[in-house]
């Protein structure tokens, strides 16, 4: 599609200022197009916490949050550092208010880069929030007023934020990921509702950090990942002190005399009501596509469960209207997805591309204190589609060698791969938990994509010693029944 | 071959009880197969030190230098631990007898699963140096005195010790990588003499241990390593106060009258003389194959330069005597290259196997205080095999954001593609210098040897926030002469 020039005041209009709209709108300008990026965050119902541009990952999602599992991680090391022979006293106390103002101090630095970033590239930024008039035609609410622009094309990247229960005290008292990072008092006793990879890692750093999180799960943990690999991880915070309240949903919050929060709940299978008093409670139940403001009925766009449908070339239902980044309905909500996805549309969209996004093997990782990641099918997708008969797993625990002198459980340290059981052992799915999973898997997710079977993968030469290598030890199969705990270090 | 019954004491006599051997050893027996394993530790010269079962990587390489390694990091940890806000003195010192009575006892317990391993496997374990008293004969020195065994088959798996340079008081005064992780008292001011991945690594550690090693290099920085990455390497560490004397030789040391060394040395191209004191001499300029009291011309086999000519199947010259691990002539000496060289040889003597090893493409990693990691061709060689204009080298510089806030030097933090430059661009190799290199490339390895292309890696969705996604985002070539270093973070 060639830039249409004066019919409109923009190419295209990219509403949302996150990882998709960005990457989209900077790509668009690279290949000749004229864009205009919206960006507006609502602040939060109970804190009223706001932040710059660059969305969700940037500022309350993989930036801070890598950073908090990285300060709980050197907490750790501190306490190892004495084993190895440091004479440093392990009694250590985090500081929460200077950990949230370095974090704060690094986004801060990164919505500057960013600007700078947009300014460079020519893409104008706009500070407002979007909503139709038409499939042509956005109504910007700004500071100074309101503002009516036109675009030839529309791409919605406005992704999601989290959700709050319907349950009294919610909203007055309960906080989420996008107040946490720049909570301005320790968060104490923390009751983190919800078990998907948002809730486990804020639990898990602040356990790191020396607080005391329970974790409340309404069914499973990890829905959607692996179910064997999300329990492990669930064990492995377990045996680290992190409670967690099974088949459990809250009923009320109440702010007591005290100032600490009351919490009813209620078992779901007997029904049976307990309560317990926390500092803070933290909602991480999913979260909701940001489709409420933008008057999509005026542009005739389709929801479905505050999300949009887009087909495979991130259309939506209306011609010259996209959609990119959480915001899709039924696609991995995830960073690099949507960068990618944001810069392969512009390029369809201006440079005369054809290639689309393949949201097929994203690999994935969890950063809870002991890390899993995976990439492809889960065991239980692998058997749904193949068939139990059809899929060979192999698996292992290990031992990495830096665990043993800071005497560091290895217990949950473990690996699969979920492989084609004839044939050339096509590897469907790998998994692994242990330290570093996102840098161990990644290259992985470069393998599958490139076809690697488990004749490739066990004739790969590792490198010792790393807990990578564990891959290419792989030799027992789940289906041999034998014992899947290592033997020999180096031989 | 069917194992032979009767006429000798074993089938299979392997020599050396490293990785190679035992790997190969126990893998013969699980196949049918008689075997004994000999194992011998000469005491170095200066300080007599010895060891236990399980060779090199056990003993005095892979696994205490990455014990001393993450000890090492674990110093920098407490700082960066102190950024993030934990109230650590970060004034701390190591206690080195603490830490190699650590690494000792990890070492020993190593031994000792080692043992039980050998045991429960029927590995018949000798004690003693084997030397050939014809190509069926050995005759093995042990405590009690002397014996005489016989096999059908041998394999020499006897690997190598570090050399000593040809100057007065080499032997007297120098240790090396086979003393030091034992040393009874802290090394203090070390020259280490060699710039392979032995000398850079003692010397990376002893730094972030808080000694004060010094480098001397008489030509280049990592032999046989892409030299572009090598040299980020070494400025590195000349970032972190390691000094390095290039294009020196030592000529002497002398013990001085207050126990010091007194190093004389030169410089190669000027022939400048100079002279430095040290509390210990590291000599780390490589390593020599153990033949000399294998009594090999009694057997008939051949020699080159103190390593032992294998062909694909890592027969030697004479029939019945095979060669595996660091004693094999031009191959990578690594432990997981010995291990499954070891146990493909045992499959095709005892199990109708036919697999050979495929010495290609093995990734290693360098574990300087910032780590290198490679697979496949350096960039020089693959300009050397396919010509300048054939290959592309895509490139960048990155910034791990876990840096930020203790503000750690992303100056050296650098990855590269080689890949084919026209075609499918087929990748080469990929080099990676930043944190845990070598969990980083095992994957990749994987990917490139299931023919991963540039395409393939490009389009491979990264894992956010990792180091290790940096391979996803690398978009310059050197060709374009654009700056290769990063802008955004997140989009």
């Amino acid at each position: 599609m060639a830039p249409v020039q004066g019919s409109y005041d923009y190419d295209l209009i990219v509403i949302g200022g996150g990882s998709a709209g960005l990457a989209c709108a900077k790509e668009a300008v690279l290949n000749g197009a004229r864009v205009a990026c919206l960006d507006y965050v609502k602040p939060t119902p109970t804190l009223g916490t706001k932040w710059g541009v660059g969305g969700t990952c940037v500022n309350v999602g993989c930036i801070p949050k890598k950073l908090m599992h990285q300060a709980s991680l050197l907490g750790e090391a501190v306490h190892e550092a004495a084993a190895y022979g440091w004479n440093v006293d392990d009694k250590i106390k985090p500081d929460w208010n200077k950990l949230v103002q370095s974090v704060q101090n690094h986004i801060k630095s990164v919505n500057w880069v960013t600007r700078v970033d947009l300014r460079d590239k020519k893409v104008e930024y706009i500070n407002g929030l979007g909503s139709f008039v038409d499939s042509h035609t956005l109504l910007a609410k700004i500071k100074s007023g309101e503002r009516t622009i036109t675009a030839q094309t529309f791409v919605i990247a406005v992704g999601g934020r989290p959700r709050y229960p319907d349950i009294p005290g919610a909203v007055e008292y309960g906080i989420t990921s996008d107040d946490l990072f720049s909570l301005e008092r320790e968060p104490g006793k923390t009751l983190v509702v919800g078990a998907g990879y948002i809730g486990l890692e804020c639990a898990g750093f602040l356990k790191g950090l020396g607080y005391e999180p329970t974790v409340m799960v309404r069914s499973i943990v990890l829905r959607g990942f692996d179910q064997q690999m999300a329990e492990l991880v669930a064990a492995s915070m377990e045996e680290r002190g992190i409670p967690f309240l099974r088949k459990s949903v809250p009923l009320s919050v109440e702010k007591q005399d005290d100032g600490k929060l009351l919490v009813k709940y209620k078992n779901v299978e007997t029904g049976e009501e307990a309560e317990d008093v926390f500092d803070t409670v933290l909602w991480a139940i999913g979260r909701k596509g940001l489709v409420d403001d933008l008057n999509l009925p005026n542009a005739g766009v389709t929801v479905q469960k505050d999300k949009i449908p887009v087909d495979s070339q991130e259309a939506t239902n209306v011609a010259n209207i996209y959609a990119v980044g959480d915001i899709i309905y039924g696609k991995p909500e995830l960073t690099p997805v949507a960068v990618l996805a944001g810069r392969l549309l512009a390029r369809r969209l201006y440079g005369g591309a054809t290639q689309r996004m393949d949201y097929k093997d994203v690999a994935t990782t969890v950063f809870t204190p002991l890390e899993y990641a995976c990439v492809g099918l889960s065991e239980e997708d692998a058997v749904k589609e193949y068939g139990a008969d059809e899929i060979e797993v192999f698996h292992g625990y290990y031992k990495p060698t830096e665990f043993f002198i800071p005497q560091k459980s290895v217990r949950y340290c473990y690996l699969k791969a979920v492989a084609e059981r004839h044939g050339d052992q096509r590897v469907y799915g790998l998994h692994y938990i242990g330290p570093v999973a996102g840098e161990v898997i990644q290259g992985f997710a470069a393998a599958l994509k490139s076809g690697l079977t488990i004749n490739t993968l066990i004739n790969t030469v590792g490198i010792h010693p790393t807990t990578a290598e564990e891959f290419t030890r792989l030799a027992i199969t789940k289906r041999s029944g034998l014992d899947p705990t290592p033997a020999s270090c180096c031989s």
